[in-house]
């Protein structure tokens, strides 16, 4: 049985306001609790249908700083998954301060204006994959916190550091250190042609507008993903996540 | 005004069945039914506001069998998106007859058992940009002209022939004429170690199971995308989108 309070501050972490007041995310279901529990990702919180919580071993449920037992009614009023999966549980957000110096000595990923939930939940997994290890989003990006991105990362986020900054502010940095910074446009060259670097910053714009002029300036280089087909109507550009996908694949492949 | 038999067929057209039996599905907004027009691909109607209808050109309209004026408010109930926009038409679908002898000649990919609709949308989006013709779908995946699939394909439909098929007899068939056949599983060759071919099928499995052992089986070589991460927990898989996208651009980048 879940208390009422309990009950009200999950119902509030679905809004970003009282996420970032208090802190805390909401994390659903079997394998993604238990990876958050197996890491010690800062679980406040784990609310379970009495028999997943059976079969958790003891030493994982103890990470938690509380654990509740709630019905399979109780947690399809609490979910917002359209099928809720036996458990959710309470996190701590980490300290999420950018520091500048370590995104010298590696790859990272920019992201500007990126509105769609499922796509940066993509994009985490990707940087996961291939080893990234940092994302820094410009302030008017989707929260990362929101559910849907929580959900889309699979875990990844457990592997990745993402930060909210003024990407002017970063940018102007990096050129003045030297760091390499890589714009993706239409109209740059093809990145089968460009060297790629195992450090810098590759940045990816908005879903439906790109890099705005202001960011793109900032760019040593500009770099694309040609096309192979035919050109013409409906083949303007690539979803951003499957970009990220083809733009890592390339930088991170051996043999270059 | 928009008929109520026109309503009712709109209406209709949502659910398999429906679609299936008429040979129609829908196509909604502004740029997407301009592209269907543009590409004069079997337009049955069009149903546009009064200020959208007036600044399409007369030959585009000429192309739709029928033209009708509707307000937004007839719009709004009739739409499945949740920012209704301008127009909507109603297409004839292509004949869809799989002819093997056209996967003889290039690269296709094979789809087995894909569910999400916004996945086979952006794989069908990335065959275009990647010059891929042929799609090949096994009998239970999610149906192309599921509203979302056309509405995230963004056109690329418009470059791209999907065919619905037994798997096992498509490649069985394939292995008897030689064709490769390549399956992206957890255990094959790196993508980056396995050397591509310009014609072949690569095949990629369910969102959650990935390929089952039966169509695995008849594949020539088994290739993989490695993980540059640290390995661990929530790092199974990328999405299959994802995937194809890696994939896909390994195959056809130049200099190999």
């Amino acid at each position: 049985m879940i208390g009422t309070n309990k009950v009200k501050l999950i119902n509030s972490l679905r809004i970003k306001k009282y996420r970032d007041k208090n802190r805390l995310f909401i994390v659903e279901g079997d394998k993604l609790v238990k990876e958050y529990l197996e890491l010690n990702a800062g679980v406040n919180m784990v609310a379970g249908e009495a028999e997943w919580l059976a079969q958790v071993p003891d030493y994982l449920l103890d990470r938690a700083e509380q654990v509740i037992e709630i019905s399979s009614a109780e947690l399809k009023k609490l979910s917002s998954l359209r099928t809720p999966n036996k458990a959710l549980a309470i996190v701590h957000m980490r300290s999420d301060e950018l520091k500048p110096e370590s995104l010298k000595e590696s790859l990272s990923i920019v992201l500007d204006y990126i509105q769609d939930p499922g796509n940066l939940g993509t994009i985490v997994r990707l940087a996961a994959w291939f080893g990234i290890r940092n994302i820094v989003c410009s302030l008017n990006s989707v929260d990362l916190y929101n559910p849907k991105v929580v959900q889309s990362t699979m875990g990844a986020l457990l592997h990745v550091d993402i930060y909210y900054t003024d990407l002017e502010k970063l940018l102007s940095g990096a050129v003045k250190t030297g760091l390499p910074v890589f714009a993706t446009t239409l109209d740059g060259i093809s990145i089968y042609k460009s060297t790629p670097v195992d450090r810098g910053l590759i940045m990816f714009g908005n879903e439906s507008t790109g890099l705005p002029a202001g960011l793109v300036k900032y760019a040593d280089r500009k770099i694309t993903i040609p096309s192979f087909g035919n050109s013409g109507f409906g083949l303007d550009s690539l979803n951003v996540a499957t970009s990220v996908a083809v733009v890592l694949s390339e930088f991170k492949r051996p043999g270059q």
